[in-house]
């Protein structure tokens, strides 16, 4: 059981699930092995990195062979509990709690919707994509009956706090926030936030930079400001 | 006009939306100085990073003091090109396109939605929080009219491909992808990807850990697997 208490650091955690995307699109395109050099490029990352992140999944690869892109998958699936189905519960029924009810990127991954909750009386009973809509009020109830569910928010801005309060109440500990507020939940409730509108920034840079560089009028830095140093 | 011709490393550029994001939420809460460790810790990399990813902007804070939040927000959001509006063109209005339409997250950040497109004739005409949803056919004379715009996949995984292929082919250069499909885009064209599913797997990780770790019957590398080597 060595594994349970070996520690991956975050940043590591957070890459796994790039690798496992890109090591099941080599597996769809029958790869059998696969370089460090490729696996990274296909997740944006340098070989000496991916060959550290994978040194904590305790995968080495074969010199001059790479990896076994099964075992990787295979591995990858079990570091990241995709080898049984997480139950997902969104609460918000809009357009984007639909949007994602009906995400098939979900439930292909093990990411079924258990179900769909809105404070709204007036939605209840709706059935959205095969999902009936509930109420909040009977949220504690299914917790306690699905056991360990993610949890997922996506409200408006300003019901995003009370939300995450509720759903802590009821016993999730995984909560995934959509909405663009900053929230915060009790400790041993982990929290990941999804910020639709930072990939648009990205682009909005490279876009720019095709287009000549920053926008302001000389690009300069402007006056007054510090001078180098640590901060 | 140095900032035109310097390179920022891509992750680097990725994680700028990540501090000006956090650094909005200081500025929010008044604070007119930060540290690159304060920064480091909302934006969960180490201060040494930050340091690095700042000193290409050209900013180096101030020893004892930090860096001046204000001035900070304004320069990651030259870098960014979020001085002015990038206009957002989005395909397929089913609920996920519906969803970015209405995502406040975006309006309030410099990306107006200026079009949404549905391959669907039945939907065209319709109003979707006040966007009317469009021919895909209007496409290239939109973009001719706007100019620079950034293209939002919001279809089924088996129709974004050839979204991908009409947007490129009527000149939009940014291309963000939703649909749970790989797709290309010629050179020249950005293509980022936003996959949803990523931060449940993430949870679901940390949920897994906090349940005793890896599901497999005792947590150890099967048999027969490749040893220690550089793959």
């Amino acid at each position: 059981m060595a594994e349970r208490s070996r520690r991956i650091p975050e940043a590591t955690v957070a890459r796994l699930p790039v690798y496992l995307r890109a090591l099941v699109d080599e597996s769809d395109a029958k790869a059998s092995t696969i370089s460090s050099e490729r696996l990274a490029e296909l997740a944006g990352v340098n070989a000496a990195k991916v060959r550290k992140d994978l040194s904590y999944l305790g995968s080495y690869g074969t010199r001059g062979v790479g990896y076994d892109v099964e075992y990787l998958v295979f591995q990858m699936s079990r570091e990241l509990g995709l080898t049984h189905d997480w139950p997902v519960v969104i609460v918000g029924a809009g357009n984007l709690g639909q949007a994602l009810a009906n995400y098939g990127g979900f439930r292909d991954r093990g990411f079924p919707i258990a179900a769909l909750f809105d404070a709204d009386a007036a939605k209840v009973g709706d059935v959205v994509h095969g999902v009936e809509v509930r109420s909040l009020d009977d949220l504690p109830a299914l917790v306690a009956d699905l056991g360990h569910v993610i949890g997922v928010i996506a409200t408006p801005a300003h019901a995003a706090q009370e939300v995450a309060d509720r759903l802590a109440a009821a016993g999730v500990t995984s909560v995934l926030n959509f909405a663009p507020a900053v929230i915060s939940v009790p400790e041993g409730v982990s929290l990941r936030k999804v910020d639709l509108a930072v990939e648009l920034q990205i682009l909005s840079f490279y876009q720019q930079r095709r287009e000549g560089g920053p926008d302001a009028d000389d690009g300069a830095v402007p006056p007054g400001r510090p001078a180098p140093a640590v901060g």
